[in-house]
C-alpha cells in the first residue's frame, strides 16, 4: 500500500516537515531505507544515521534539522507501529472456513467466521468464539473456552478446561495447561498429584512459541490482560501474572508466585515459587529472584538486588583475583604482626 | 465425589480430630477453602492461615489446637495427594479406541485397550503395550517400544528406536530421541555424525512439555525409573540419569554425564558434559556445574560450590564496590609506604 | 555393514597398525567396545582406556604403543565420524512419496523425490526443492521456499515467507519465523507491530528440536551457512548469525544482534540485542553478553569478560565471606586509627 506523508501524518496525528506529497510504501531501517521507505528514530544511539539515510521520510520525536523529510510526533515508536500496520498489515489467514479434515467433537461449539484447518482437533465441550483462527495440528482439549478473534498457530496445545479471553494469540508449539509439576514424595518415590486448576489467559495476551504454562495444582494459573510473552517461557502451577507485563524469552517462573501489573521480566530470568513481585517491577536478564520485590523496583543479579547496585557490583567480579592478592598480603602481614605480638608476649 | 472425614481418614491411615461426619468434595488452599473443601498444611510458613481458614477440614502432621477439624497423619503432603486422587482423580481420556484417522503402519503392534487419536502416527515396527493413550499429532517412530499404561500428549514426538517403560507420560510438544548434538569439525566445517544410540526411558517417568532429550551418539541416553521432569528441559546425548531424580523446568545437561539416583536439580541449572554427579545430590536453581559431585552434596552457584557457602558468598557480591574501595585505599597507602621505603633505601 | 581395517584405512586415508584383515561392523566407546567394534581416542582424558579396551581397533592420532590394533590418522574424531557414516549411515526415511493424507495447497510446488507424510501441511505458494523429507505434522506456511535435500522432522513449523537453503535440517517441534517480539507501548498497553521480515536459513544448517527463531521486524533474521544449533534455542528478530557457528542448547540471543562466523556459543548463554559479536568468538556456558565482542575473543561470566580472567575470578566468589571479614577488620582498625588521629588533633 502506498501513502503520502500527508496521509501518514494524519493517520498518526503528527506533522510533516518537508514535501507532504512524497509517497512511501514500506518501512525500513535508517541504514537500509530507500526513497520509497519510511524509517524511524526512537533510540538516540542511531541519531547519526539521520544524516546519511536515504529514506523517503523519518518518523521522529522532534525536528533535529536532519536533511531528510520528517514526520514529527509525540511517540515515534508507537507512530511507527501504526504505520507498519497501515502499510504492511498483520498476517492474513486464508479463509478456508472449517476444514472437513479437522477433528471437531460434536459437542464442541464453534462461533461465526472461524477458520479451522486440517488436522486441528477440538474436543468435547469446547467453546470457540467468533473469528477464531486455528491452524493445523493445534489441539483444543475438552471444555476449553476460547474468546473471539483468537489465533492458535500450528501445533499449539490447549489442555482441557483452560480458558482464553478475546484477541489471544498462542504461537506455534506452545503448550497451555499441561499438568503442574506436582508430586508427593513418599519413601523415595514421587507420586503424581492431580492438578485441579486450569490456566486462565485474559484478553489481548500473546504467548510465544514453545512456551509452556502449567495448569494450577489447586488454584488456577492466571496470565493477566495484555501480557506479552516471548518464546520458550515456563510458568509454574498456580502462578498469577498481572496485567500488561512483558516477559522476554526463556523466562522461568516457579509455581504459586504472584506478579503485579506492568512488570518487565527480561530474558532467561528465573523466579522462585511462592513469592510476591509488586507492580511495575523491572528484572534484568538472567537475574535470579528469590525474595518478594516491592512495587517499582529495578533488580538484577543472582540473587537479585537493586539493578544499579548490581551493575556496579558484578563489574567488580573481574577484580576478585587482585582483591584476593591484596587480602592475602594483608593477612600475611597481620599474621607476621600477630606472631611478633605473640613473640613480644 | 463426596467423602466424610472418617472415610478420608481411613483412606490415608490418619485420624480425625473433630466431627468425622463432615463431608467434603474438593481440595482448596487454606486461604480460599470453603466448608466443602479439605485443605492441608505442610509448609510451616502457612501455619497462621490455620486460624482463619474456612476449610471443612485440614490435613496436618500434628494437632496444633487450630479451630478447624483436622485429619492428622504422618506425611500430610502425601496424604493430601492421595485425597486429591480420591476426590478429583487423574485426567480422563475419552475412550475412542484406535481412530481410523490415525496413521498406523501395518507392521506396528498395538496392545489391548489403547486409545490412538486422529492425526497420530505410529511407524513401522513400533510396539505399543496395553492401555496406552496417544493423543493427536503425536509421532511414534520406527521400531519404538512403548510399555503399558503410557500417555503421549498431543504432538509429542518419539524418534525411531527409542524405548519407553510402563506408566511413562510424555507431555505435549516434547521431543524424545532427536539426534544428539554431534559434529566433527574439519577444515572449518561441521560434519554431522550419525547418532547410533537411542533414548531409554524407564518405568514411571514423566517428561514435561517441550522437553528435548537427545538420542545417544554411541551409547544410549537413559532416564532412570521414577524420574520426574519439568518443562523445556534439554538432555544431551549419552547422558544417564539415575532413578527417582527430580529435574525442574529449563534444566540443561550436556552429553555423556552420569547422574545418580534421587537427585534434585532445580530450575535453569546447567551441567556440563562428561562429568559424574553422585546420588542424592541437590543442585540449586541456575547453578552451573562443571565438576564431578560426590554423593549427598548440596550445591549452588556458578561454578557450583557447597550450597551454604554459596548462599553466604553470593550475598556478598552486593558489597563488592565497598570492598574495592577499601582495597584501593590500602593499595594507595601501601604504595605510599612502599615509596617511603624506597625513599629510605 | 562389515568392513576390514584395511578398507576403513583407505576410506579415511589413514594407516593400519596391526592386522588389516580384522573386521568390524559397529562403533563403540573404548570402555564398552567388543571385538567387532571400532572405537576412537581424541580426548586425552581417556588415554588410559586404551590399555584395557576390548575394541577390534581404535582410531587414533598417533601410535601410543597400545595393545590394540590402531587406525592412525590426522584428525581421529573426523575420521571416526566418517566411519560412523560408513558403518551405520544416517537415518533412513521410508520412501512413501507424497501422502494423499497430507494437505498440499494447489499453488505449492513440490520437487522430485520428495517424501511428504500424512498430516503435513504445505500452504499456498510454497516451493519445495528435490528430495526433501517432510514428516507428519510439519507445517510449511505460505510462500515458504525450501531448497533441496532438506528434512523437516515431525511438527516442525516454518512460517510464511521464510527461506531455507539446501541440506537444511529442522528438528521436531522447532518453530521458524514466528513473529518477532515487537510491541509499541503506549499509555500502558503494548501494541503488536507487524513483523515484516522473515527468517533466512542458509545451506547446511541444522536447527535443534523445540528451537524458536523469530522472523525479522523490518529486516530478515539470518542463520548463516553451516551453523549447527542445539535444542531449545531462541533467536530474536533481525539477528544475523554468520557461517559455521555452533550454538549449544538453550542459548538465547535477543534481536538485531550480529554474530560473526565460526563462533562457538555454549549452552544457556544469553546475548542482548543490538550488539556485534566478531568472528571466531567463543562464549562459555551460561555467560551473559551485553557488549560488542571483538574477533577471536574467548569470554565467560555475566557480564561476560575474558574467559581466563573469568575462570580465575568466579572461583574466588567462594572466598568472599573471608574477604569481607578481613575488610571489616581493616575498616574497624582504620576507624580506630582515624579516631586516634582525630584524638591527636
Amino acid at each position: 500500500m502506498e501513502k503520502t506523508l500527508a496521509q501518514l501524518a494524519e493517520h498518526i496525528s503528527g506533522k510533516v516537515k518537508g514535501d507532504p506529497n512524497i509517497k512511501v510504501n514500506s518501512v525500513a531501517t535508517l541504514e537500509n531505507a530507500t526513497a520509497t521507505d519510511i524509517s524511524f528514530l526512537s533510540n538516540p544511539k542511531y541519531t547519526n544515521a539521520l544524516q546519511t539515510t536515504k529514506a523517503g521520510a523519518v518518523i521522529i520525536g522532534k525536528d533535529t534539522g536532519a536533511p531528510v523529510p520528517l514526520l514529527i510526533c509525540e511517540d515515534p515508536y508507537y507512530a511507527f507501529s501504526q504505520i507498519v500496520v497501515l502499510l504492511h498489515g498483520y498476517r492474513q489467514h486464508k479463509n478456508i472456513g472449517v476444514s472437513p479434515k479437522s477433528n471437531i467433537a460434536k459437542t464442541a461449539k464453534i462461533g461465526n467466521g472461524c477458520i479451522i484447518s486440517d488436522f486441528a482437533t477440538i474436543c468435547d465441550g469446547a467453546e470457540i468464539g467468533d473469528n477464531v483462527v486455528i491452524y493445523s495440528g493445534a489441539f483444543v482439549g475438552d471444555n476449553v473456552k476460547i474468546g473471539d478473534n483468537c489465533i492458535l498457530y500450528p501445533n499449539a496445545v490447549i489442555h482441557d478446561g483452560c480458558r482464553l479471553g478475546n484477541n489471544v494469540i498462542i504461537n506455534a508449539n506452545a503448550t497451555i495447561g499441561k499438568d503442574g509439576y506436582g508430586y508427593a514424595t513418599h519413601k523415595g518415590k514421587h507420586y503424581k498429584i492431580p492438578q485441579v486448576g486450569v490456566v486462565v489467559i485474559e484478553d489481548d495476551v500473546e504467548i510465544g512459541s514453545n512456551c509452556c504454562i502449567q495448569r494450577g495444582a489447586i488454584e488456577d494459573t492466571i496470565i493477566g490482560e495484555g501480557c506479552k510473552f516471548g518464546d520458550l517461557i515456563n510458568i509454574g502451577h498456580g502462578t498469577k501474572i498481572g496485567a500488561h507485563c512483558l516477559l522476554v524469552g526463556q523466562v522461568g517462573i516457579a509455581g504459586s508466585t504472584t506478579i503485579g501489573h506492568h512488570c518487565v521480566i527480561a530474558a532467561q530470568v528465573g523466579i522462585v515459587g511462592h513469592i510476591k513481585i509488586g507492580n511495575l517491577v523491572k528484572i534484568a536478564a538472567q537475574a535470579g529472584v528469590i525474595n518478594d520485590v516491592p512495587d517499582g523496583q529495578n533488580i538484577a543479579g543472582t540473587p537479585a538486588i537493586n539493578a544499579l547496585n548490581a551493575k556496579r557490583a558484578y563489574s567488580i567480579i573481574e577484580d576478585l583475583p587482585e582483591i584476593k592478592k591484596v587480602i592475602r598480603r594483608i593477612k600475611k602481614q597481620n599474621g607476621k604482626s600477630d606472631t611478633e605480638k605473640n613473640g613480644h608476649e
